[in-house]
Parts: structure tokens; C-alpha cells; sequence
């Protein structure tokens, strides 16, 4: 897996956060790219209708994290020579869902043949501040906008190495086939947080990556575990913990705020119809820790690097 | 091949061109991606350097037809599983080369793995107006900024199909692995044009979507071809008019204006160290013509469906 740290940008580099940000008269223009590859982004089980909205749902959940509303988005299509009128028709209902469930418009495209399925989405938006990855400092408070541990139990039901209850297995399949990261939520939280970005990677490499960037660690002291994790992990044999740690694919922010704001922000989150769980705090430290019954541990930079 | 008719956007199709534009308080954002696929978009003998460096001309390439500066572009790569770093390094070189040479900010991107070399290029620039495609009138001039005939010749050369003298396949061999649309051209004439495109997609078909979307047809009054080019027709038993027409990977503005406005414009192409050719008129009618010492023949629209 080549990872994030590939040939690209000194300048992206200097601006070091999950969204490129242009200045303008009309205030600064937010803009993204995320691309979407069938080997390595596609599960098992998933259609192409899943995955156009897949390919959306990917940019909208970093504008989420960064607290910008996204205007508008464009699809580069990579096709395979096979593709049918049918799997094309189910590419357009897709970005339809996606326009729907977060009231964008698809502005441009391209379409290619390649030799897997690829779907790029440029995203833009404008916004006079978009919420920093370097603003966190110590004592605020560690939050999550949702539990953690249905996208990697699910990735393993689809891949048939898992096994769960069905109504579990339903809930954990659907976190992965359409994931549905909320904007509202994040719009809501904007004028709270001292930081943030979103958890695609995992919950532990937010957290290095959040602690890097402003010079602090991390005290998590209850893991936000999604309910029937536990029991999943047992079942099935797997660490209960890297579940929620590790496992990626996941669309929920991490941020950090000041304490006096987490019951205000709190409301917001319920208001925009989510939540907002407090899950540790920021310390004078450059280690992200877990306190358990168990005793503290160091957590991992451990990361999802892409399925399988 | 895919094509242009993937299952891509209603309002896209309404914008119906080559950017996207969504207004703003400072103008009008234009926006577009290109995705260059190694399969279909890097010929034999073309680097990863030079592979870069095209996924960034093919959306200046489209600014330039428009009149538009772009300000700033975005990459997401798709990278094979086995690449060097000596490869990833290349690819920054290319990078370098597009800033350089169009005065361009990497501003974002992503990193993935994939089955072929994948480079998508999202680019934005600001603008009060756009060229249209809809706005030649019968009795236009019809203009390019360059001849035509080298990159179809330098694909076949490259692919060990043809044959020419060094300095003829040189030329033709850059215009495929380096293409140089000139942005200072395209910003020179933006007050003059009447409509115009690029002609990526080969003259011909070029031709075709600007007559279909101003509702005019065109008479090709003379073949605005490259020196050399029927030279190499005819040495290779290669058709010399298909050359010029329905060559394609060309990066030139095809396009019209007012005949009061020709020579005004023609001076501003030269100080902007380029040129233009009047290579015909646009006429009532439906039809794209050629007019030569054979008689009148129609033009088909046969366009370019990629390499190979």
C-alpha cells in the first residue's frame, strides 16, 4: 500500500490539513479530492451504486470534520471495458443518493475506461474558517461524534470471516456499504472545536495525527465502543480494542474543545440529530494513552491501510 | 470505450461544457477534472514525468479554451502496488514541471493503490466570464491556435508503426509526450472569441459539438495542417485529411469570432507567443464541410476514442 505519504505536494504539505484551502474575495474556497479504487475501496457485496455514493460520502466526511458545507462536487469515472448500460444507470442513481442525502450537485465529471473501477470526487466549498487539525491544547476535552467498531466488524462479515447475530451483522454491513458521515453534525460543531478531522483511518491514527499537529497527546479514558462490539470480538475470536482502535473505514469525527463548551456542544450534535461522546483529554504529553481497568497503555499509530 | 456519454450528470449536461462554473461572491469558480489512465492516456515511451505532467496540461488545455486562468490544481493518484520511489519521485518532477510552466499551485491530493497508473487532475480557477461552445454565428470566422497532424502521427511512430525523418518524429514524438497548451494564448484571445473548445478529442469532432451547440454548421476552407504531416501520410500510406481531422490528443483552441475582430485577435495570439489560423467560416447550415480542389466532401464526426 503506498499510504498518504505518496510523491505529492510540498505546498499541500504546508498546508497540512484534510482540505485545500484557496483564498478568495468571496472567502476561502474549500477544496478536496478522494479517490475511490474497487481493489482496495469495494468490498465484497458492495454494488456500483454503493460505491458512486461511497466515493461521495469519502469528501463529505472530511468537509464534516473540517465543519465546512460543501457546494458542489465532480466524478472522475474510471469504467471498465465490460461495464453494462445497467451498472452505469446504478453509478448515476448513486451520485443521486449522494446529492440527496447531502444536498449537493454534481457539477462535472469525466469518464474513462480503466481496468478497475475508479470514481474520484473533487469537492468544494467556501468558508471563512474551517476548523484546524493544530488547535488542540492541553485540558480540552477528547471527543467522537459516534461509536467506533461496525465498519471493521463489517468489512469481516462481507468477506465471509466473521460471523454475527443478524440484526449486528445488518447494522456493522451497512456502516461499510453506505457510510453516511454527518455533515449536519459537523456544521453544528464548527464554532466549538479547537480541532478536528475525521476517522477514515482509524480512531488511533486520528489521534497521533491530531496530537502531531498541535503538540499534545492524548488521554482516551472510556473507548467509544459501538454497542455488540464486545460480544462480536469475543465471538469471532478478534482484540476487542483494535476493533475500535484500529479499524478504519470509519466516518465519524474526532476533535477536541474546551471543556466549559462540551455541554453546549453537546446539544448542538443531539440538535443536528447525532451525538457528541467525551471520550478522554488532551494532555501536556506527546503519547496518546489508553486508561482502562487494566492500567494505561500506550495506544499504537496503528491505521487502517486500506481493506484486506 | 466508455466516451463522453457515461452516466454522468443531468446538470452537468445543462452547463453542457468544458468546466463547470458555480458563482461565488468573487466571480465565478470554474472547476474540472481529467483523469489520465495508463491504458488509454500513456503511450509507449512516455515517462512517469511526463505522464504527471499531462494529466495537468489535458485540464489547462480546457482553461485555456475557455479564456479561464486557472489558479490551482489537485492530484489523486493511483499508483501500482510495485511502484519505486524513483517512479513517485518522477512524478513530483512532472508535478514541478506543470507549476513551472503554467504558473500553477498543487493545493491537495491523495495517494492509492491501484491496478494501472491513474492520475486525476482536478483544477479551479476564478472568472467573470467563460468562452462559451454556444455562441458562433453564421458568418463567424472559424479560428485554431496551431496546426494539427503531429500527435496522431507520434502515437503511430512511438507505437513502432510508422516511420519519419528524426526531425519530423521529434516534433511529432513531443507533441504526444510533452503537450504544451498554450494558457497565454487562450487568456489573449478570451475578448475575441465568439465560442471554442479544445480539440482533444481531434478537430473533427470539435467542429461537430461547437456547430451542434451554436446551432451552426462550418465550411473548412483550408486544413490547418502541421508542416511535414503529408509527407509522413503519404510514407506510410496513412490518410493525410483523417490525420488532421480526426487525430485527436491535440491540444489546440478551436473556435470563432466576428471577422472584424480577426486581425485584432491574431495580433494579441502573436504577442502572447502563439498564433492563429483562420481555417474557414461558420455558416447556416447543420453541416461541417470541406472545401478543397476536390470539390465539397462533408466532415464526419469521427473522433478520437484514445490510443490504440
Amino acid at each position: 500500500v503506498v499510504g498518504k505519504a505518496g510523491p505529492l505536494p510540498r505546498r499541500y504539505a504546508a498546508i497540512g490539513d484534510d482540505v485545500g484551502v484557496l483564498p478568495s474575495r468571496s472567502g476561502n474556497l474549500v477544496i478536496k479530492v478522494d479517490m475511490l479504487v474497487e481493489g482496495t475501496d469495494v468490498p465484497p457485496g458492495m454494488t456500483y451504486r454503493q460505491a458512486a455514493r461511497k466515493a461521495v460520502a469519502m469528501c463529505v466526511s472530511d468537509f464534516a470534520s473540517k465543519g465546512v458545507k460543501p457546494d458542489s462536487f465532480l466524478l472522475s469515472l474510471g469504467l471498465e471495458r465490460g461495464v453494462t448500460q445497467a451498472q452505469m444507470d446504478e453509478i448515476g442513481e448513486g451520485v443521486r443518493d449522494a446529492e440527496r442525502l447531502w444536498k449537493l450537485h454534481l457539477v462535472g465529471g469525466d469518464t474513462n475506461e480503466s481496468r478497475e473501477l475508479t470514481i474520484d470526487c473533487a469537492m468544494v466549498g467556501f468558508a471563512k474558517r474551517i476548523v484546524p487539525r493544530d488547535g488542540a491544547r492541553p485540558g480540552d476535552f477528547l471527543v467522537v461524534t459516534d461509536s467506533f467498531g461496525y465498519p471493521p466488524a463489517g468489512l469481516r462479515i462481507l468477506a465471509g470471516k466473521a460471523k454475527a447475530e443478524r440484526k449486528f451483522a445488518e447494522r456493522a454491513k451497512a456502516s461499510v456499504l453506505e457510510p453516511t458521515p454527518s455533515l449536519r453534525v459537523g456544521l453544528a460543531l464548527r464554532e466549538y472545536l479547537t480541532s478536528a478531522m475525521d476517522s477514515s483511518d482509524g480512531l488511533a491514527r486520528s489521534l497521533h495525527t491530531l496530537a502531531r499537529a498541535s503538540g499534545v497527546g492524548f488521554r482516551v479514558e472510556s473507548l467509544p465502543e459501538g454497542e455488540g462490539v464486545a460480544r462480536f470480538a469475543r465471538e469471532n475470536g478478534l482484540d476487542q480494542e483494535s476493533l475500535v482502535l484500529a479499524g478504519g473505514e470509519e466516518y465519524v469525527i474526532v476533535g477536541t474543545l474546551r471543556p466549559q463548551a462540551f455541554e453546549e456542544a453537546a446539544r448542538a450534535a443531539r440538535k443536528a440529530g447525532g451525538m457528541l461522546l467525551k471520550i478522554g483529554k488532551a494532555i501536556e504529553s506527546n503519547r496518546v494513552e489508553l486508561v482502562s481497568s487494566r492500567g494505561t497503555r500506550r495506544v499504537e499509530d496503528e491505521g487502517w491501510t486500506h481493506l484486506g
